[in-house]
């Protein structure tokens, strides 16, 4: 008789105990949880906060008893594994209950610890009116603040996925807020200009976007009252008042009601590092393929491991909810004597930013450049169904390929609608190794309310592909401000466009249905650095253009990208 | 200089035409159309009806004065071609304004005619209450008709896409409305049990829908009044009243005020089959993968062509916008000497029946029996996005799939919310060649608003992996009603959901959850055939039985497909 150990009781750790019952009705198997919890949705956690899930218990997709019942696994909540003893193969464990402590034997470890909130060493974090994120405690602690204080400001340091979740949430319940993020875009899984897009919508939704600043340190400001929550104090007065001054390193200073911290998250390798099993240099746990740690009867998946990414099989770091779940299914396969092998992180994930979904798949072009890899890129805004039918929304997309073979290297999305479907379409092309040539052939659904005869992403396809086959000749948004005299700027779209939208300085406008008529009004010397809108227009004058003997190129992604790209 | 010439305005040849100019300059290129119009999305014809799409204008997307500016293409409307003449390469053009007409010589032509809607042999079918639709006139007189004659009552005869999308436009007018389709289910591209799920949509929004019934004559009673509208006479007086005794096949007769005929399309192949082109089995164009007839001068494209199917490779006639335009392209490519190939055509399609789209990609399960391919299958039901999140609606998936060596044959979706982006993702992974066992590996977008950690996909390909690694043993719907005394039905859902859903007749009851202490209730000689509401339960049973040494089975899909595989 197998017998499993798990450490941690969520995703990745459940999965495997789910899996690992099923593949064995006679294995023992013990999952541990330090917490009062068991597979809740984490991912719910901001969205319970901000009210959208009314009801608690719809977080708990199990609970210890359904898991026994049901899958007849041993789960112990409040007990922590402390220590992995792995000459006798087992672990001591320390019931938070009692205090006890016992050891438990093992066949085979599954570590799913996950990856616990970084906390920067800012003075003055430690105070009972910043928190951070991660389980239904620390989702309670919120609420109570929220609920006996009545914050009328928030701050939340953190513009990745958990903060503009919090962001959004604090400001769906009426409280002002301000983001502070110290790079220079929010979500760094996509590209700066196409986090323009998210940062005009929060903007536009009047939270208090601070990018490129630092938080410094945090003073509290306690008032009059009152005891601490876990004071024993009667529920009425358990709220700690007051507030919280905030120096930014921007010199600017911030009072705030209440702050959270969600600068990002770091894999939890403590007990993995006391056994002396191996962590890589991003500071996660070794497994190779089949998730075995470098001791063969311990295996490791989710937030806590180090796995290969997809597109350069180095090792990453992707915090994720699918892979962990994934991984843990894998782990029992592989326990039960299976050869199920991980097969590498796209890391594709996706946030709502109020009316918005940002999204991405593969690299971006941040680690594409920092790693040296060889792409180009296009961008194409087109709409998310026919534009003829009520509803459709601009899908603004990119696209990295490699510019030799046309692999696919990484796309992103943001917009309103049909934001998940475009980079879940790439997600799986290039998961399946496809070009962009090959994308030119998808065969998508379509009809009016779902999407274009041409969808999204065969019109990026159709223009990498132009691009590889030498059809077009691009120039991009960041090199629009390094025009020599040898260029010319060449406004393709109507005149009132230009008016209603703004234009590039220095461009002279000729629409793109004149251009035949007026051709020669343009000096055949220079380049001509056309730009329309979204690039489509400025294809057709290129190809009337360079048609006729021009030199030319075309802003791809056309004034829309210029201009998020700098919002 | 080339001279192209088009026959044909809208999908493909529109396509072709811009294509043509963005190659060449110097060109010269003329479209023929001999209705009024080019450039239109007949796609969004039945929902200008319908009252969603408001503004006619925006059903043009290009008018002949736009084309040629943009383009400089020679759009030539209400002109019709009424001969090839491949011996000296012209066309013979009617002028249906003056009737004149003329010869227009080509170094390429390309045929792009679509297909009209095929008028069944019916008495009494030429009556002006009874209506087809295709192009902007047709539209114009369905409206024309709704308008003068207030009709109470609509009856559309077909239930394809184009039937189901004036359905719901009559319905939406208030229009008490019948749908009478031949065969026994709606949406042909699915099979049998997924229309189901149409069929209950169709009758819970209180449309008449008659399956199982033919139209075999109709009797035009007129009312006291009145021109017609093609007499000149004044619009108020322009209506023709009076109403249909339609008879069925059922025996039954209906009265209605307004018909319309949507029993499929024909391809258009006078001209072609008069100039000795070579016609295919179908009754389609015949073309090689660039587009070519057997004249080399002459391409043909869209509605028009039969196109190699992706799975079979063999000829198959699939009338939708996506490839017309792609084709069209393509054609306009390799009259420039480039060698572009189609790849082929997977049928992928979707139509929005009120609250629910149904879509589907690839072979159905008639298709693959009828061609003798063997196939597996699986049914899952699985939630839009996390099921906690508002909003979340059931998804309902069927993949069929080669069981020995796991490539996708196809994919079908029912649902309320998210049912186009599954269908792309499984169109995607199909043209890749991926088989089940990679789709479990697919690292989908997921955040709660989104999808879910596991998203159907994955779930699809979990319980397909399973039967083809032999860790679960199928039943099918259409099995449950042949079981032997050699079986069992055990239903392990709770008593309260047999209360609320139904159950199958004869099966005994044992939760899930309690089936470990209950499992020596049940007989270890009999086949033990298990069912929840979905199949997920089912599975978790499964595993237990056979791995405490019972035979057993799992229902697929659960009650859930086996209710409405009747619907
Ligand atoms: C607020 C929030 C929102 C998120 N939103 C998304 C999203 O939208 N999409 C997405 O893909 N992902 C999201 N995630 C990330 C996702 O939840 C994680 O990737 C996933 O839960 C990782 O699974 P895991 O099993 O590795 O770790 P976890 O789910 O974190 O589980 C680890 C468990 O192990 C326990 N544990 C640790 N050490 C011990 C020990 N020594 N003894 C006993 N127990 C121990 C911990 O208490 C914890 O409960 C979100 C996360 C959070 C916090
Ligand atoms: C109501 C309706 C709804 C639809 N909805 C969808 C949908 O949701 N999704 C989808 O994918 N597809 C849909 N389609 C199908 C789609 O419109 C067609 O597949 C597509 O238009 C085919 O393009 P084509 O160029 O082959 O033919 P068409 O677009 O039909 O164009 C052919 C043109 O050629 C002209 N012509 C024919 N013969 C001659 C001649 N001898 N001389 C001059 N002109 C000639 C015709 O007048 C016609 O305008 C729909 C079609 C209709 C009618
Ligand atoms: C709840 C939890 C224990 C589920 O584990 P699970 O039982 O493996 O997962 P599911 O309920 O999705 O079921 C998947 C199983 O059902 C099967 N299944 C799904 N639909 C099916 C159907 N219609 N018919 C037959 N089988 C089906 C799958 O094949 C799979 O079984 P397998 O692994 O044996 O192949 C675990 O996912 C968990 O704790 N999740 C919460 C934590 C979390 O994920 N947080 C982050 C996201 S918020
Ligand atoms: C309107 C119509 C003439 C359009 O033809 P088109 O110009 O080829 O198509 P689009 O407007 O989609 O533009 C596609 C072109 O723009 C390019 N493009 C698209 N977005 C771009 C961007 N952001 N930047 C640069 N180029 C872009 C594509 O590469 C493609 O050019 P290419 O073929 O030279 O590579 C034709 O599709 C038509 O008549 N449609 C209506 C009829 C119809 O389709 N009915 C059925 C559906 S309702």
């Amino acid at each position: 008789m197998t017998k499993i150990l798990i450490i941690g009781g969520v995703a990745g750790g459940a999965s495997a105990a789910a899996r690992a019952r099923r593949l064995s009705e006679d294995a023992e198997i013990i999952m541990f949880e330090r917490g009062h919890y068991v597979s809740f949705a984490n991912c719910g956690l901001p969205y319970h906060i901000g009210g959208d899930i009314k009801d608690k218990s719809k977080l708990l997709l199990q609970t210890p008893e359904s898991f026994l019942a049901r899958f007849n696994v041993d789960v112990r909540v409040m007990n922590e594994v402390t220590h992995i003893n792995r000459q006798d193969k087992t672990v001591t464990v320390k019931n938070l209950l009692d205090g006890s402590e016992y050891r438990e034997a093992y066949d085979f470890l599954l570590l799913s610890p996950g990856a616990g909130p970084i906390v920067p060493p800012i003075p003055g974090l430690d105070n009972p009116l910043t928190h951070s994120l991660r389980n239904i405690p620390d989702m309670e602690r919120i609420l109570n603040t929220i609920e006996m204080n009545k914050p009328e400001h928030a701050t939340v340091v953190g513009g990745g996925f958990i903060g503009l979740e919090m962001m959004e949430a604090f400001h769906q319940l009426g409280i002002k807020t301000t983001l502070v993020e110290m790079a220079d875009q929010v979500m760094t899984p996509v590209d700066r200009e196409m986090a323009g897009f998210a940062h005009a919508e929060i903007r536009e939704k009047g939270v208090d976007l601070k990018l490129g600043v630092a938080l410094e340190s945090v003073e509290y400001l306690p008032s009059e009252h009152i005891a601490d929550v876990n004071s024993g104090e009667d529920a009425a007065h358990q709220h700690i008042e007051g507030e919280l001054k905030l120096s930014l390193n921007s010199g600017e200073t911030l009072t705030t009601d209440i702050l959270i911290m969600a600068i990002g998250v770091r894999p939890e390798i403590k007990l993995a590092q006391q056994a002396g099993l191996q962590i890589g240099e991003l500071g996660g746990i070794c497994t190779n393929e089949m998730m075995q740690t470098s001791d063969p009867a311990i295996y490791a998946v989710g937030d806590a491991v180090e796995a290969k990414d997809f597109v350069t099989n180095a090792p990453s770091l992707v915090p994720l909810a699918g892979p962990a779940n994934r991984q843990g299914r894998m782990a029992a396969d592989n326990m039960f004597g299976r050869n199920e092998a991980y097969q590498g992180t796209q890391g594709t994930a996706i946030c709502k930013i109020f009316d918005i979904a940002v999204a991405s798949t593969g690299k971006n072009e941040k680690q594409l450049k920092r790693d040296g890899i060889k792409y180009e890129k296009v961008y194409v805004h087109t709409a998310s169904h026919a534009s003829y039918y009520p509803g459709a929304e601009i899908v603004s997309f990119k696209m990295l390929f490699d510019p030799n073979t046309g692999k696919i290297l990484g796309a992103q999305a943001v917009g309103k609608d049909g934001i998940d479907k475009r980079i879940d379409v790439m997600a799986v092309a290039q998961r399946a190794g496809m070009t962009v040539e090959q994308l030119q052939h998808l065969e998508l659904t379509y009809a009016p309310p779902y999407g274009s005869a041409k969808d999204v992403i065969n019109q990026a396809a159709f223009v990498a592909s132009n691009l590889m086959k030498g059809d077009a000749k691009a120039i991009h948004y960041h090199e629009i401000s390094h025009l020599t005299d040898e260029q010319l700027l060449l406004d393709v779209r109507n005149p009132g466009e230009l008016e209603a939208m703004g234009s590039l300085a220095g461009a002279i406008n000729i629409p793109v249905d004149q251009l035949r008529q007026r051709i020669n009004e343009l000096p055949k010397d220079k380049e001509i650095i056309i730009y329309c809108q979204v690039g489509l227009r400025g294809n057709v004058a290129y190809r009337q253009l360079v048609n006729n003997g021009y030199k030319a190129r075309n802003l791809l992604g056309g004034f829309r990208t210029y201009q998020f790209a700098q919002a």
